[in-house]
């Protein structure tokens, strides 16, 4: 026998039961979006690579997939490129397409190249693989999946509101219990302008980045490490302990910032988001965190994060406003706002907390045994009105014997067994088997069919 | 400005009103797959290329889009090799995965992978992209999806009957007319053995393939030239000429035939599947159609094909069954039988014969516009009301002219307009304008609700 097939590392099949939950996380994702309004769209899986290349830095460079060129693509090479053996260098020649590696960039391209056609603001969802030449490890694939929406064309602060309202909205759906977390990079702008240190906003957030996990001490320490003077990491530490309700936050921030125009800018948008959500009444959890820095070099304004709140994992959702979203395809002035679930580690959630319906266990709700031609002849009818009413039916097509039948029936989960033998097709009845309590009954075609119609 | 940006040749993007309509057709055919117990997978869109090379002939091969190696993929190369050029012999050392070329060769590797965990008879389906480096030209893409359905390990006709019911409900909700057309390779066996030319069944087959496109003559001419003899395509005749109902084609094949047990085998199988599509009362048209040759180097038994009866267009749905699927991978003895539906195809007769339904146009039900702070503070909780009963809706973002937006919902398509400006919010009422017939009513907000929301 061959060696056993097997797929890439990093990638996965998706076995039916795998399928039933994913669909309806994707099912619940894209119908809270349509309730908002979003529109689909779909690019492409491949891309050029003059697209893809520098949007992701040097790393991201190197994590894309690139396809070889089709025919003699070795022909164009000259014997010294080719003895240089610089992989890095010949990519380009060798490749000019890459696989897609997040649904930004490519949103990005496709609102450049389709801005006639667009109505701004636009509002559109994308639910599509994106591929990563990641190293694999537990969580993280070379395949997987982005749900994100994203608003194009509009600076107002109401759309923030509104995906704070989708992302409450589907974790309700979800039966999950999350926190929102909400910064603005405007005021972590502020803050590196009010220590003094404009040029270490990278760094300091880095730093605010890792407070939890090392403690202030160390953080303290990496600032000044980073090149911070003694008295800019004096001046953070306010900021760095700060603690009390999201008002107490916003109005410690209010007069730390208050010389830093920018800072004030981030605090009144802040202000203004909470005063909103307040109102709208959400049901999750909604903090103000200043340890929020992610996407950190292309958000501008406010940046969202989601934590589970009764199982360990990473963000399992984030976004945030981006000032100047196709600017690198040369159309400047478009403001964006956008968050992205993450759809595998909602998976890893709802599987850990047992969070999913019962009802995806199994689509076909009967399946008729077959017990012979003349038994078959007499069972069709029914099973094709049965369809007709919507019920999803299945009929064993071999008349294989009944042990089997009944075994496949068990094995897949399929709630009722209808049974017609040789007594029942002398009655002109259906034994029909409740697989879940075990008891059996005699039903005409009718009563059959009414029983799995009428609700 | 940048050049405008591109996607690459044979690739497609789809605007949210293309989308709408492929959900449509992907929607219907993965409802009836679903109806007929069918479960879906998903396999990744990267194969290793040893799955994949060599199951689509040479020619498959080449078309096959290959994924650079990640890392320093010259460097295994040797100095000789490099300066060989060859193409071909060298994409095994810099390449060793590839992208997918249909569903049914992943579908096999599939099923071989986990035989142990899969309950056969393992009826799935599979709704994804695929991926060939083919020349692009009008209606054939690099990217595209397929939409297969297959029943593994199990030789029952009943499963081409569920198959050909399949595709009658499926265009049935599509308001196409459609005819199914099917054939047998063990029929075409059988008249290649008669005419004592059995070696020669792939030319045959071709040649009658040709009949409506180049006539009796010239297929006659060509058949001679492919060696066979006088006296073969002289007993060839009646079986290209035959004509007349299903029922006397049958007949006269069982006739010409009876010396071949494979060609009654063929027969038998046919004369079984006429009889019970007769019985389960299909709406569209089957005929009995020799010409049918697609997937003859692995189609074994019924090999189906559709064609739209009211536009010009080539076959919009084909299958068949197949012996042996994963004996290329080492588990012998699993026959299947199987359909695709071509939703490209499909795409194009929908919108040729203008048959989507009217409510794909925008999902969005009404739009409230934005006249200002407090204008949008009254309607806030409205739009969640509406949202939360389920009512598709949008809120103007910005407060820009009214003009634009409403100039914004027209170009939308979005049916109703909700407008609240000064003298509404004075009187806590809501301007509703339909935007199909251009009236306008003040409502309510509990009236505006139950508007939308009682049927």
């Amino acid at each position: 026998m061959a060696t056993k097939p097997s797929i890439p590392k990093g990638t996965r099949d998706f076995l039916p039961s795998e399928m039933a939950r994913r669909n309806y996380i994707f099912d619940t994702i894209k119908s809270v979006y349509s309730l908002y309004g979003f529109q689909q769209i779909e690019t492409p899986a491949m891309e050029n690579l003059s697209t893809l290349m520098g949007k992701y830095g040097e790393e991201g460079d190197k994590l894309l997939f690139k396809i070889l060129n089709s025919g003699d693509y070795l022909g164009s090479l000259t014997d010294e490129e080719l003895l240089s053996k610089n992989s890095v260098k010949l990519t380009s020649k060798l490749s000019e397409k890459g696989l897609r590696y997040d649904l930004t960039v490519p949103f990005a391209r496709f609102v450049v190249q389709y801005r006639d056609q667009i109505k701004f603001p636009f509002r559109r969802f994308q639910i599509q693989p994106v591929w990563r030449a990641d190293r694999p490890q537990k969580g993280r694939y070379r395949e997987f999946y982005q749900c994100d929406a994203d608003i194009v064309g509009s600076d107002s602060l109401l759309n923030e509101l509104e995906l704070v309202q989708i992302i409450d909205e589907v974790f309700a759906r979800f039966g999950m219990r999350v926190a929102i977390k909400l910064n603005n990079r405007k005021i972590l702008a502020g803050i590196a302008e009010t220590v003094g240190a404009e040029d270490k906003i990278v760094d300091i957030t880095v730093a605010i980045d890792k407070l939890d996990k090392i403690g202030i001490d160390n953080v303290n320490a990496e600032l000044l490490e980073k090149g911070l003077s003694p008295d800019a990491v004096a001046k953070l530490q306010p900021i760095l302990l700060m603690q009390g309700s999201n008002t107490d936050k916003i109005n410690e921030l209010s007069n730390i910032l208050k010389g830093s125009e920018i800072g004030m800018k981030g605090v009144s948008e802040m202000q203004t988001l909470f005063s909103m959500i307040d109102k709208a009444g959400i049901r999750c959890t909604v903090d103000a965190d200043l340890t929020l820095a992610r996407g950190l070099n292309y958000y501008t304004g406010t940046i969202i994060e989601v934590k589970a709140l009764d199982f360990e994992i990473g963000s399992i959702t984030g976004g945030g406003r981006y000032d100047n979203l196709t600017g690198v395809f040369g159309v400047d002035g478009l403001s964006g706002v956008g968050i992205s679930f993450g759809a595998d580690r909602i998976y890893d959630v709802l599987n850990g907390l047992n969070l999913y319906p019962e009802s995806l266990a199994c689509q076909t709700k009967v399946i008729f045994l077959n017990l012979g031609e003349k038994e078959v002849e007499f069972v069709l009818p029914i099973v094709k009105r049965l369809r007709q009413a919507g019920v999803a039916t299945e009929l064993y097509a071999d008349a294989a014997k009944f042990k089997k039948q009944i075994g496949y029936a068990g094995d897949r989960q399929i709630p009722f067994v209808a049974i017609v033998g040789e007594s029942e097709l002398q009655n002109g009845v259906i034994a029909l088997k409740d697989m879940t309590t075990g008891t059996q009954t005699n039903l005409t075609p009718e009563e059959l069919i009414e029983k799995f119609t009428i609700k």
